[in-house]
């Protein structure tokens, strides 16, 4: 591999177009082409690729619902993704305070059996009573997630006395726990959304959710919120910092 | 809704099919069930719900990938998910030191003229020649990823000269340069594949992929890689923590 450069083989057209819509993704993301993307050659002249190469890297973007191309109107962005903070351990409405307001329609707000591994993460014992929410969350018209949410039964039922419709629960359990929250572990996955969960939250069957696990404490370590949350993958993007440690 | 719990609608079907599928699919990334699930009756018990709620969750979870299903052999876990830490900067060589060996096939290794949208984040004038990498990574016999990477030029074409078959980018980097890798930021999406990436991946077209964007950058602050990185959703799973702060 020493002269990988000289050995290496010649990019393809399909490798090509991937990298183009890799970048025209993430111009997209940052608010570029407002008023709708440059023409093929444009593109084409910009990427020093073929038109070909153009045409497939914007069949894969509008394969992934993120624009629209028609005959006469050309290309334009479908929609805006929303951006959610990595690095921040925050609600949604927290989140997209100032951007925008988030509804929250509750599907089911009662009380269930705890199964046995929800229990032990919540540190119960196992037949425990828990809360369960499970919410369907807007912000404006657009459904972003399905969020399922187990509470420990003190705290849990205390927060069912609550509105929660406009309301994240991560402020009302510090407020009724008389605490702040401490950390959280979370899981994210890339999944396929079930036919029922795809129908919740009008996407296609199989559509690619981005799949967040969220393991909460309060400060003083007991473990008091375990959520499933289904996003949206082509509304949602989340953003964070790294810095570098000795590995 | 201070009534919530009493005038909640009763869980649909569907609803709880969902819930049992992401409590067993937290179970089996634990390394929970590695001689088998338990049958559809001990489930059904388990769960405190009916065997077709049972059914329809061991659907979903064949239908990610992750369990196989048959009549006299019972379900099976069907493959293993790997863990990619979300805290750390690490190259994936790195990740998995002591738990696998990585191998990259490295597809593309070159130098090209960087798109405006890639030289403007490497900071680096329109039309610079940047080193272009593309591999498919492996952790066995597996393939985990496909990896896209742009590299500043100087430092680029110092890393060409090294095998990178076996090795990270992230030290190689650290080597050339004489310092230390600072911040990265990065962005994560959920996106189907499209059908070329899918079939280097070995998945359907249109599987969920966990797309991370990462822009990387030397201690003094100077970016120098930036990445493109499809990850199998059935085979990654990001796992991290985080602390609460004042929203």
């Amino acid at each position: 591999m020493a002269e990988a450069h000289v050995a290496a083989p010649p990019i393809r057209r399909a490798d090509r177009a991937r990298q183009v819509a890799d970048v025209l993704r993430h111009q997209i993301h940052c608010g570029a082409y407002a008023d709708g993307l440059p023409g093929e050659p444009e593109l084409a002249a910009e990427f020093t690729v073929s038109r070909n190469i153009i045409r497939e890297a914007l069949a894969a973007l509008k394969a992934e619902g993120l624009i629209h191309r028609g005959p006469r109107i050309g290309t334009h962005v479908a929609q805006h993704k929303y951006d959610h903070d990595l690095d921040a351990l925050l609600g949604l409405q927290e989140t997209f305070n100032g951007h925008g307001q988030v509804r929250n329609e509750v599907r089911v707000a009662t009380t269930v059996s705890a199964p046995p591994s929800v229990a032990r993460r919540l540190l119960l014992d196992a037949g425990s009573q828990v809360v369960f929410i499970e919410r369907l969350r807007y912000l404006g018209d657009v459904p972003l997630s399905l969020d399922q949410t187990y509470l420990a039964p003190d705290i849990g039922a205390a927060v069912l006395a609550h509105p929660l419709e406009a309301d994240d629960v991560f402020p009302l359990l510090e407020r009724i726990s008389g605490q702040r929250l401490g950390a959280a572990s979370l899981a994210l996955e890339a999944i396929p959304a079930d036919p029922h969960s795809a129908a919740i939250l009008q996407i296609l069957g199989g559509a690619a959710l981005l799949m967040l696990e969220r393991l909460t404490s309060l400060a003083d370590g007991k473990p008091v919120d375990l959520e499933y949350i289904r996003m949206r993958g082509d509304r949602v993007t989340m953003r964070g910092k790294l810095t570098r440690s000795i590995p």
